[in-house]
């Protein structure tokens, strides 16, 4: 069975490793006599799996030890809504930095909460790039926290570089570049990222937190959106999505066996070359979203000359057995994810098929 | 390779039909070359399992047409805080029926909504029995609404008939027992359930709701919390935990197999049935922690006669095989949790085990 060439924003590739030693012990895990989802979250085979979990993630993204690695439900768009009931105290402000859809609609549940106030916005290019960092605007005497998007799916954008904040915790988003790249934690106050991007399935969502930013006062808070339950309790307050975690700890195991993030970032960055080399040798037949500087190495995002060409493309594409190019319904056009568990040599497959595209096209084009 | 004999309470068995075909499935779903993880949460390949999972849903439970299925995720223990953030009108009174530690810890985030009474409760007998429908003292003038834990995981009570309200909708956590026999689902307002007892894998929450009560005026709440959110985009608000769904699905269908709940519930009763014999037969050395007539079919809780009598069960019990049989930490003693997919033939090896448990102890002990 040929693995199909899988090109999907998330839930995405998942590498072929992970899922086959998944199937091998599927029915047996550990020599239990079970599947891993017939555990009891608070057996010791379960508690192994959770541990090596969280240590793994902090060995990988090497984690200094005054932050918690919860393990939580709902996805980033719950932690729209964690942050700011948290983090944003009354007298204080929330400030957001706009890079997409994403980022609006953090701010939005953050409205709900308390103070807000955009620190820089890109929306007016119809977010083409990453705001500088020299343009964010915040006022450290008031600062809550401020909050990013590191990787914007939607228009294909990344951010390079991080604000260094005075007074006030950096929140990130990190849901579609987490393990994509070398970051340092002790920048972030805070860190969260759905799983099914670089992490496994969907339905855990990884908060690493700075353990001074744990509040205990926050009693009247429902006890499931408050940080501390899931930091006094191990993440296992009430029953935790056990299977995700299992899967979560296969993928960092193969994180690890390709070398860590030094490694994964050299992949990453050789995979989106040969994809913007071939919008960018194109002579203008495909153009890309993002400006150069601020292009994303995880979500290729880019347009062809009129309606026809990309519907053209799209389905010979899926002929091809390409899946997942279609752009994001908000924006339309073409949009390659090349998330951890894509090959280098998928990438070669869809950067050689659109040059023959093009090629054809602009032939077929000419002739009629 | 033998499966192990599983009692555990949650996360608990799944039936081997089930992980036998996910796993035949599990690098390749439906000809796609993808694990059904790897697929878009908007694909046609993942619609038509979400979809079939509702359907199924309704098949199965005879869901009128006036209510909504939707897939959420936090489990119960989100759905104590969405269930009063979403129906319990400022000016009203949320009622709740105590019988055990997830009915109070239900009552104690709707009190950080808004204002709460208890309509009966059953703590003092350290919850043996499920208070009578006529004991329940509520308001139909003031009343938001009613919430029953219909099974009491821990206690092993399970109630038998449900009250019948006037003028306020009944809210019922069957985390624990849904599908586990037939009930009139035009009885309730709203029926939530974790799945990881009778459904699935953890992680994945089904929320049965009337359509009256999706209240679309409550747009200054987190827009993950609201009920609406989730019905008007059939559960596919943010990126739902689609393998946790594509389970769901496949025991659906094995409960269909199984020819439905009827049958689930003569078998459930068969199952119940041999432990509580093995318990009432043996002269006083098993004691059920239930009074008969609230006796859960799920959870079978009983003591021994002491801590050394019970130390050994559990001892000689695990050596046997037997997975999960430890009393929850908060009461102690033991517990066979024998969900939907536990067979028949574990329930009569453990009754068995039982019987010849108490006659080789209770000699030892003569002897000694």
């Amino acid at each position: 069975m040929k693995r199909a060439l899988n090109f999907n924003a998330g839930p995405a590739a998942l590498p072929e490793a992970v899922l086959q030693k998944a199937q091998g012990e599927w029915l047996n895990i550990e020599d239990t006599g079970m599947s891993v989802m017939e555990l009891s979250h608070r057996s010791n085979t379960f508690d192994a799996i959770h541990s090596k979990s969280i240590a793994l993630l902090k060995e990988i993204m090497d984690i200094p030890d005054n932050y918690e690695v919860l393990f939580l439900q709902g996805g980033a768009s719950l932690q729209f809504t964690m942050v700011p009931m948290n983090l944003l105290q009354s007298d204080r402000k929330a400030y957001y930095v706009l890079t997409g859809s994403w980022s609006e609609k953090a701010l939005k549940e953050a409205k709900k909460i308390g103070n807000t106030e955009i620190a820089a916005s890109a929306k007016e290019s119809n977010y083409t790039y990453i705001p500088a960092v020299e343009e964010i605007a915040y006022n450290p005497a008031d600062a809550a926290y401020l909050h990013i998007t590191t990787n914007n799916t939607i228009y294909g954008t990344q951010w390079k570089g991080y604000p260094q904040l005075e007074n006030a915790p950096l929140i990130a988003d990190m849901s579609s570049d987490i393990l994509s790249k070398k970051i340092d934690v002790s920048k972030f106050g805070l860190i969260y990222a759905g799983a099914q991007k670089n992490l496994g399935p969907s339905g855990v969502t990884v908060v690493i937190i700075r353990k001074d930013l744990i509040n205990s006062s926050l009693t009247n808070l429902p006890t499931m959106l408050q940080y501390e339950t899931h930091a006094k309790s191990n993440s296992l307050y009430n029953t935790p999505p056990t299977l995700a975690i299992y899967l979560l700890s296969l993928v960092l195991e193969w994180v690890q066996d390709q070398g860590g993030v030094e490694k994964l970032e050299e992949m990453n960055t050789a995979k989106a070359k040969l994809i913007y080399d071939a919008i960018d040798n194109s002579e203008g037949f495909y153009k890309g979203h993002a400006v150069p500087d601020s292009r994303s190495h995880m979500n290729v995002t880019f347009t062809l000359p009129d309606d026809h060409a990309t519907k053209q493309f799209l389905e010979q594409a899926k002929a091809a057995g390409f899946v997942g190019l279609n752009g994001h319904r908000s924006i339309g056009g073409c949009r390659a994810s090349i998330y951890n568990a894509v090959p280098l040599s998928h990438c070669a497959e869809l950067a050689e098929f659109m040059k023959k595209f093009k090629e054809t096209y602009s032939a077929s084009v000419v002739k009629s």
